[in-house]
């Protein structure tokens, strides 16, 4: 039995990474091929299909940010599981702050132009970004806009204030309220279904911009259809969908103003995800906690 | 005579924020209706149609940032021009890292797909941006660029290193070698005349954005469609041009991968303009120098 089993689609890149820092590990994308392992660093759907009958297995190390593939199968007790964290800030800033100020700045109108329009563009200089969720990511994105001299205003479970947020909320309509333009960075947990619905959008200024980068299940989808056509909304980003791929033909796709990215906003650098494997490796043999342990309760 | 006149297209506006400060003015703008004044608060084209009759003129307020319509009719002798500066920087920052991250996330692509695309961006960490001018403009430019991890590098007259900027170079083609996006932000003058050109775009990497937000005269504009043509960049976004406005039916407007944003990247606000110039008066009043002064040798 191999103490390291990596099972993921690009199970060779993490083995040539893993070898060339000294780790000895085997790799497969089939999860059938795995008997057993102390180890995992794995993608969660596929760490789903093995979990529960891999009689050694005590540590599973996610080569992405969501585990809710995961968390579905149940997590059998004794067995931590560790979510990718910390490597996706920035990726995300720069996808944020690119579709916003693709937005104000009318970067597509501008590429079709046929004629000369001194029509000058919005700033984001002065206005309020909403950002829900207030860990790594959102702290990242938070800190960017906040160069660009935006507000960022952030929402939590527990509304502990977070460094890069001028204040944090706990009530979603209080935190909604004025803002002008809104992120999701929301994980997948009964909590946060649907957080993201029509009383929300209420409460935003007209006209602005909205970005999901979290999880699909956290907004209303129908509800965002709605807000672009009564203009309550200028534009939804939507990286991440209930259902993915979303099928082509989806009425979806011709919805005007909304832009839908297949969910690329981050992706998971083989170089940052066995970073962060070797980093909690180092933990686990000098037994202090690891980075981003999933609480099952919690869901994230 | 007026000691203040105001002589432009918005002079409306500007008396009713010079009065709500105090100052006594008058304004107008018909060229021809001005007499005299010891100050104005001119526009550089309509400034240019007074500046060698006025007997008591001192002093010239530009309300835009670029003053060479006013020093194509040279300045007489024993008169001071000062320029719009360090208002800019907030909307070129936004506009310069919008077209950037619309280009590397692709927002025009994402906006009319019709299919799931899981192609990640390209990312603007890591990368260089060259940025030719190091003045107030460049400079915050290349402060927002390294808040997403750019590098900035400089390219000025002197080659003296400003704060913000890695490194600033004097020699144009040891500046440019292997940067990955470029922006121009040169005034017009005979020294920055197609000053960007084929041999520049020779030493980028291939595929990145060159942005000019200077002025149009900076820029060998046959040598853009070429490099756009060749691959060598990915895109090229001009706000500004030799001509503007840019005629209909010009085939510039044709150009695959040209983006012509008609000279919007910056426009004087009024209340930063009235701003400068107080803080020009006082500066004036109390015989300390004044900020923004031309230099008609040098030309900006």
């Amino acid at each position: 039995m191999a103490e390291v089993v990596v099972l993921d689609e690009d199970f060779r890149r993490y083995l040539d990474l893993l070898s060339s820092s000294g780790i000895d590990a085997v790799g497969t994308d089939d999860p059938g091929a795995v008997d057993d392992a102390e180890i995992l660093l794995a993608s969660p759907t596929l760490a789903g299909r093995v979990v529960h009958r891999l009689a050694s297995l005590d540590w599973v190390q996610s080569t992405w940010a969501g585990v809710d593939a995961l968390l579905a199968v149940g997590i059998p007790s004794g067995i931590v599981v560790t979510r990718l964290e910390g490597v996706f800030g920035t990726q995300m800033r720069e996808f944020v702050l690119g579709h916003l100020l693709a937005h104000t700045q009318r970067v597509a109108e501008r590429m079709t132009a046929r004629s000369w329009d001194e029509t000058p563009p919005a700033l984001l200089d002065g206005t309020t970004l909403g950002i829900m969720g207030t860990g790594s990511i959102g702290a990242a994105v938070a800190r960017a806009a906040g160069h660009l001299g935006m507000t960022p205003v952030g929402l939590s479970r527990e509304g502990r204030s977070v460094p890069g947020f001028v204040r944090v909320h706990s009530d979603r309509l209080e935190f909604a309220e004025g803002l002008d333009h809104l992120v999701a960075v929301l994980p997948a947990t009964p909590g946060t279904r649907h957080i993201v619905d029509a009383d929300l959008f209420e409460r935003l200024e007209p006209g602005g911009v909205f970005i999901n980068v979290g999880r699909g299940s956290a907004v209303d989808t129908p509800a965002v259809i709605e807000a672009l056509a009564s203009g309550r909304l200028g534009r939804a980003v939507l990286d991440v969908l209930p259902t993915e791929p979303l099928p082509d033909g989806d009425p979806l796709w011709q919805v005007e103003g909304l832009v839908i990215t297949s969910h690329t906003a981050a992706w998971s650098r083989p170089t940052d995800v066995v970073s962060v494997f070797l980093g909690n490796l180092e933990c686990r043999r000098r037994g202090e906690p690891m980075r981003g342990v999933i609480d099952p309760e919690r869901g994230y």
